[in-house]
């Protein structure tokens, strides 16, 4: 029987859940609503349906799936298979999600933070497959981020690695959610981006956006809707947005040298008008040697990614362990 | 017999060698001058009596010794074992140095970028033992690095990783010997710290050392010789290179999450008053949960590092590949 593995992306919102074969190859998919209100044990049966919905939609039964991957948002103890803190999840603290998904399904389950996961999944079946290093960023309302090393998803020394939006950009800059000033993600997040254009109308400058800034309605996609219609200023912003998240970009270049950069999340629906910049100024400021391998890409996988990933770190776990 | 293995550690004035034991320790080791002067070949000459002389004093003939490892400054291409270009040796552009020295010393050779080399002698015999990932500063006239993941020397996609000195930690700002604005090197260097200090005493403010700035005779070691006598600027200059630099270290920290960081370097010299600032802002800035296994120390081998991590990378190898 060939090998099959499902995987679970738990958002705020949504579950995704999805049976992969060895390959990375979606068998089957859904998505159901989080239910966060129910608590932490209402979320671990919810996600428990999500996996048991997916394998039957590939025609299989849990006992013949390989193992279960969950990709989870917030922090995570990665030997105890604990999420620590899930701001996005109401109660989650200390909450033993591995052991919880384990005990529902009866199958061996892995643990991984959802960018992480995300990184896995473009590596495995997307855009960085094959890339020795590959640093994938999320471009959503914050920035984040996971990095692939020898195939493996880089942990650090506490399951910390890759929190590429706190890069320090801009010491003693802007404000960054973190607490701290100047990070990559007060700059080049979508939130960042439409506070930067919030600030550019209210300082006088034109756009056809100017009416939605009074009422609160600028969205990252207007801004690029705007720009493709012609906003001089919606198009000044987005450019910007790539050269400031190129700078992120840069320094991790400096760091790990990958051989591939990975964009996902929302942002990049913005295309070439993100790209370009992004690009350019890696290009300009990226040592010669450090760029010999390097390409600047585009996910693949779109929201896939995270259950994908998850998958393919539960199919390499179960598959080393063996 | 126990096993030995030579390192040499080139610089631009110095050749540097050592023989090792298994673990580290330092059998025998010397220092001669380069002679850049003399062209590749002439200092290919210089490195294999250098590693000939070290085995001689540890009483060996360099058949009886495991391999040579050789780190060396500039930009190398790994795989064909050839030093691309070494701004601080004359005539160096794609010189192969493995087979150079291999060929004069009929002993398995292996080449390794000098910072990179530093990093793996601390991890190896000094400060940063057992360590994973450890982060290695290198801080002088430039700032470098080099990054130990799983035991290994991170290498990257194209031989250039942990280029740390080119962290962007504010763009478009001091302008950087390498092109490029805003790097950390041209903050937190030596040549950057005692560029800081001269523009204040110009901007008016006084010190001791003012006399020495109209005379360009300011240094680093100067500055910290005027702060421990309690020269208010040379104090404020040192602590804020401490704080600049524990900016480009919050980043490595978001980015690889490693369980040590070791400042190694000329400007270690100023000890607690480059120590405590960066500690401070590392521990305001870094992340809790990639705090909990963070220490961030002196390195232990001073000038030793370099041909003992070169030592250590040719053991390493000569281990894998047997």
């Amino acid at each position: 029987m060939p090998v099959s593995v499902v995987g679970v992306d738990l958002g705020g919102t949504n579950i995704k859940a999805g049976v992969c074969d060895g390959d990375g190859r979606v068998l089957a998919k859904l998505s159901i609503a989080t239910e966060g209100e129910r608590g932490p044990e209402g979320v671990l049966d919810r996600i428990a349906d999500a996996a048991r919905s997916a394998a039957e939609r590939a025609g299989l039964r849990l006992s013949d799936v390989e193992a279960v991957g969950v990709g989870a948002p917030g922090t995570m103890d990665f030997e105890a298979g604990v999420v620590t803190i899930a701001p996005n999840l109401p109660g989650w603290r200390d909450v033993r999600l591995q052991e919880g998904v384990a005990r529902r399904l009866g199958v061996t389950t892995v643990i991984e933070n959802d960018a992480n996961a995300a990184a896995f999944g473009e590596y495995w079946a997307g855009a960085g497959a094959d890339a020795d290093p590959m640093v994938l960023f999320t471009l959503g309302t914050g920035v984040g981020g996971g990095i692939v090393i020898g195939g493996e998803l880089l942990h650090g020394a506490s399951g910390s690695a890759a929190e590429l939006g706190h890069l320090i950009i801009q010491f003693g800059g802007r404000q960054c959610g973190c607490g701290n000033r100047g990070c990559l993600e007060a700059y080049a997040s979508a939130t960042a981006m439409v506070a930067r254009f919030r600030e550019a109308v209210r300082g006088g400058r034109r756009s056809s956006l100017a009416e939605k800034v009074r009422t609160g309605e600028v969205t990252a996609e207007g801004i690029h809707r705007a720009a493709v219609a012609g906003d001089e200023l919606s198009r000044e912003v987005l450019t910007e947005t790539g050269v400031l998240l190129g700078y992120g970009i840069v320094s991790i270049v400096h760091a790990v040298n990958p051989q591939r950069v990975v964009l996902s999340g929302g942002m990049i629906g913005a295309g070439e008008m993100l790209m370009e910049p992004v690009r350019r100024t890696v290009r300009e400021m990226a040592f010669p040697q450090a760029q010999k391998r390097l390409e600047v890409v585009f996910a693949r996988l779109g929201g896939d990614a995270g259950f994908i990933g998850a998958a393919g770190c539960a199919l390499r776990s179960s598959a080393t362990s063996a």
